[in-house]
């Protein structure tokens, strides 16, 4: 077999990325006839519309010259100064607007944070499992990661040991209603880990893009706020795509000035800075305090579907399965029997019509639970969650009488 | 004295990003009793505000949910399929959409083209000068410059020697009216340039945000075009930044579909994607042929700016100074006599309420020719023009005249 030469070299980072299997699998769940856990998005319910609308409109209509052209890369000044204040409501109160800067969403602070920390083999805490959106932007940069003991409770910050945290570049956490298991960090392990990173320098950065989805318990106060009290140098990533509309691509990065100084060179290089109409126009809309009368009607709705979800599963799972009862966001977490492989579980799934995400993608530096999933509850209508919930149920229970071998 | 010790560790990369003399002086160039030659900034008088807002407004009113979600990495298809056709005009008749992939803005596809091409000391074969913003992303990963000789008509395909292009990664080339000489690329060079990469296998990335804006000579076919008759790969980046607004982030590349589809993998690690709001709003301003009767009044704004600038330069300039006559786009480049630096020059300047891009920092991989300077014709109005250029061509008098070593 003779093989044509390419004409082009690509990079060493660029040979390695592989088209993965499961992205294959789940360019299936796109058609309209599967029932579809697998996403990673917001109910389109949510978005409020007209009054994106009337602000763009506002926005182009007052200032429009200014609005289409280029822009400061630190981004929009009156933006930069809500999110500097807003950061009160998660307990961080001294924020300056000079400590923020807006990027094209939080994916695009990911690849910044890479570009800024990583070498090839650098070390990398991550949760156990983590997000797979974070493993993808920081594995262009090539880091060896090592993964943080993590329970129904979220990481444990006794598992940073010495060891553990040596030399590492940074610990990426999302403390609220992670994505992908749905949990927590409590109080005290926030305090734990921002004292513990503080004394071993290695800085946090604080994924919230959830935060404030939450429906049931009570607020925490913050990374940022914890860890600014403790001395630890933590760096938070917000987005507007949870709160507004994710198609607007836009969030921002929370960090002390000369990390923020260097981002913003990054920043230049890598897009030279996010759309000037989309920050005014997001500014427009929330400068009023849209927030506090759109935020409880989305909560409520992403508590009616995940009630939905954990109704159903009570009544369809089996008894030796178990999952998380998450107390805000968009995800949940499912444990099957330990002999019962998700990625085989997807593949018969999808011949009965109905998807999720297998839990092996969302480990590293750690050998993957092959015997778990991530469900999604915001975008199914409620009857089609049972039905979907109902036939996983009836085949994880077939995946324990032997079905499998056949 | 004692120095605190970090508690972070920046990658090697960032740790290279140092912060340049010349942004902090250009920085200056703000203040409003500055006449500004330096900007890269498109003249806001052509942007179309009120077409922008009616498709935002159509967009947000008829598809607003779909507007506002998440989208395909890939970019919004009916989106991608213009372009493909649009590029018929530039003579590429047979382009599929599949080879379309948008980008937030041309900065964009040059970071991901860095992430795919580049390791650390890969050759990088760039013009001389050649654009800043590319080189800013490129360093980022790393390459090792070598320029290609260049003349006021642009780069001599015959200085591709065969140890010149030896394992070179690609030529980045800008053909029409290069920044920031403002200078062409000739037909014949153009397929001498094609040919010569088609044989030695190197890869051409031609970007060409200006082409659009020709206000003098005749269109000549694109790289791409030209390339693939030839066997050539070519990469073509495309923006909506000067035909539209650049404060939208809107640009797209076009190649190969196994460049495009690692490019897409890229792309979901960097931001995910590019709003699905501005694309849907920009393919509605576009789509039933605006900038067939858009384009003309923004060339003719051009053409007449570049007018005052020449008709001043001829006036004010000293008769040993030479620069480039642009048939298009927004630059022209400055030869001064060989014994004035025009980093010196600007410090003058400023002084004396003038400002420009001294030629210094656009040349890699080669001496610079500290001698050279751009000037930006686009955003001053006549007067000013007049009287800036006027300022400068004083100084550079007095720079032959001794007052240097004073």
């Amino acid at each position: 077999m003779s093989v044509t030469p390419q004409p082009y070299t690509f990079s060493q980072r660029a040979q390695k990325i592989t088209s993965s299997a499961i992205r294959e699998i789940l360019k299936v769940t796109e058609r309209p006839e599967i029932i579809s856990f697998a996403g990673g998005l917001p109910a389109p319910k949510g978005f409020p519309v007209d009054a994106i609308n009337t602000a763009f409109d506002n926005v182009l209509r007052q200032n429009g010259r200014s609005a289409l052209q280029y822009g400061p890369t630190e981004g929009y000044a009156p933006l930069r100064a809500w999110v500097a204040q807003d950061l009160a409501r998660v307990g961080a109160n001294d924020v300056s607007p000079e400590e923020v800067l807006i990027v094209s969403g939080s994916q695009q602070a990911l690849d910044m944070l890479g570009k800024l920390f990583i070498d090839p083999g650098s070390k990398v805490l991550v949760e156990s499992p983590s997000y797979l959106g974070a493993l993808q932007s920081f594995s262009l940069f090539e880091p060896a990661y090592q993964a943080v003991p993590t329970d129904l409770g979220g990481l444990i910050p006794k598992g940073l040991t010495d060891e553990r945290v040596q030399d590492a570049r940074f610990i990426y956490a999302l403390p609220n209603f992670q994505n992908p298991t749905g949990t927590t960090l409590n109080l005290e392990r926030r305090k734990a880990l921002v004292q513990r990173c503080a004394q071993a320098n290695v800085p946090i950065i604080e994924d919230d893009p959830y935060g404030d989805l939450r429906y049931a318990g009570e607020d925490l106060p913050g990374l940022l706020g914890l860890g600014r009290a403790a001395g630890a140098t933590v760096i938070r990533l917000g987005t507007f795509s949870k709160v507004l509309a994710p198609g607007l691509r836009l969030g921002y990065i929370v960090a002390p000035r000369p990390i923020i100084a260097k981002l913003v060179q990054i920043k230049q290089a890598t897009d030279l800075h996010t759309a000037t109409l989309t920050q005014m126009a997001v500014y427009e809309t929330i400068k009023s305090g849209f927030l506090k009368t759109h935020l409880p009607a989305v909560r409520e709705l992403y508590k009616q579907q995940c009630g939905y979800m954990l109704t159903a599963m009570q009544e369809f799972f089996p008894s030796d399965v178990t999952w998380t009862k998450p107390e805000g966001g968009m995800f949940l977490w499912v444990t099957l029997p330990g002999h019962i492989d998700s990625n085989e579980l997807l593949q018969r799934a999808i011949q009965n019509k109905v998807a999720f995400v297998p839990g092996e993608p969302f480990y590293a530096g750690v050998t993957p639970q092959t015997n778990t999933l991530r469900l999604s509850f915001v975008t199914v209508p409620e009857e089609k969650i049972r039905e979907g919930i109902a036939t996983l149920g009836r085949l994880i229970a077939e995946s324990g009488t032997g079905l499998k071998a056949a």
